[in-house]
């Protein structure tokens, strides 16, 4: 159940900065708000004050399953601030990788080729590529 | 990792057997089969077998990101399927709920409102609906 | 710009009493609610407080855009619920259909076919089919 | 190159009787002049008379083709007649079930498993099914 | 009705003018011819002369719904040109950006995102960027 | 029927080199295996060695459906590597073209245009453009 303490804007805060710390892409919230001041609020509060806040699956399981829906509807630059978001958040990169993989059957292929390798400029990014072989790991 | 001492045929036919244990729904392997028998059975021991038997992540999780793609794609005969394996690899309702509702920011709300309707089709088939509510669960 | 002195939940239920009068399908709230109470509120509040009530295009303009939007995306139950409140703003048909046949340029003859068979389902249930021919109109 | 000799509305229908022929189900043609008998002439000329009739590529590829297309973007009524074109046309039905089949590296299997249905639908309607195995043929 | 003392070639003279007035980015026009002359020009009297130049709905509005169809297709290219023929026609910006993100609902927030920066690198071509505050204007 | 005495990786590697010889692009293969050597090796097996060898239909009209389905679902990297392959395979330019324009009907005029881009930067490179006109051809 959501904190019945904590106000919207709080809670909004507190999502932003667990999922997008140390993100330096442009954020959806200063093109919104560019436009329209309120409506930026609005869809800000909305989103992720309302929906990523919500503390029914755990923040990690949220993320994959954004990964998913993002990789088969092809947006590569949002998929970008959620593999940041997944990793902040504790998702292993191979798990982030599976999870591509997995949606081939439903989305096909090309779909995969574009997620994999925006994941993998994260992760070169971040100093984390070449991800460690499985059978190094413990 | 993949067991090394289980063949794909044998991974295949527990897969197939965990995730859709009671699923009356025709089987995409018997329409496949009626056109072609050789690539039904590649068809199925490249999918069951050596995508959804990889242990990776857990089958929950799995399951969880095939509902998320399916959503988002407005894919209702095969999320049935999947809504159906979700159950039997251990996801309750709510989370299958939460995951389709997540989607809604990235494949819009007609999306949802597809996924959910099946989501609520399946539970009542099964006699599992209305859930209980959230209030009620210890 | 927005009145300030409405709330949204005032907002809410004047725009969805504008726009949905008289339709009698399964709206996507009372599905929601079936699943979560408070985020069917918060939806809902979003959705038609916050995004339909905003006056900065006229209602007719809105639900155009959105009858382009739905066509497009081959959504048609949502399709349905947007054609009827582009009749209850005061779209003539002829202007919903004229709206549809224009995105077969961009997504296709297939999904301006679908639509159209959605529109007509709900002109003949309003007894508005066949539309009065153009050469008899003033 | 496109005989010189002949008109569009004669390519029109010439090519609407070669591609529909024996088809029952509703002809967009139909749908469009409902709404607008102008439109729908442009329309109909313009895609059998000046898109379809075009003499570049064989009948039977041109209709693969277009099955391969209508099936990745999950449009099956569309589909359906164009299965039927494509029969008319002299495209073997195990023609037609490859190439639906090989797209589903592109556009997923769930895709795939909607336009087999059709053709099996098709089959069905027209007394071809079940197919006669490959092995059996010359 | 459209007028009948104009031919097509006449009105798609004069709807291309009227649209892409002052466009220098590629036109489709170009692309097409570089492969099939004849084929060129009957889409493009069919597209710019019978389905643009229609006058059925006011050229406001139906480039507010392609805007609309285009964002939620995702397809930034094409949107570029019609956010020009959308201020040729005299779409004030703040339309465009409100048509944009009433989509959002039904396509997903990300295609609103990428519409937007389309929108956004138009203005700015334009010397239209930053779009001056509701609040200042009359 | 597919011949008995091959093995699927020699087929995979007899159907790669027809298709993808000359071809610089960064292949998905290498993709695959940097993030999963042994899934790397499962999907080009499934899907070279198992679906694109499959001898059901020539390898010409195999590349020109997947152009179908690649140009409808706008993946231009992917179209990229098939648009080699169907040169490599022996379809001439003006076939490719066609195949695109066909599939204009059902995916829209854009995605028709981003894959004529495509094709048009493959020929390019390949110092093939631009294409000898029709009527000079024997």
């Amino acid at each position: 159940m959501n904190p019945p303490d904590k106000s919207v804007p709080e809670k909004t805060r507190e999502t932003a900065a667990l999922y997008f710390k140390g993100v330096t892409d442009e954020r959806p919230y200063d093109l919104w708000r560019a436009f329209d001041k309120n409506l930026a609020r609005d869809l800000s509060l909305f989103i992720t004050g309302q929906m990523y806040a919500r503390e029914k699956i755990p923040h990690t399981v949220r993320q994959l399953v954004t990964v998913a829906a993002l990789t088969v509807l092809v947006r590569p630059e949002e998929l970008k601030l959620h593999i940041q978001a997944a990793l902040n958040v504790g998702c292993p990169p191979e798990d982030i990788a599976e999870t591509i993989f997995q949606t081939a059957v439903y989305g096909g292929v090309p779909a995969v080729n574009t997620a994999l390798k925006v994941l993998k400029a994260v992760l070169e990014e971040k100093g984390m590529w070449p991800p460690e072989p499985a059978e190094a790991r413990p």
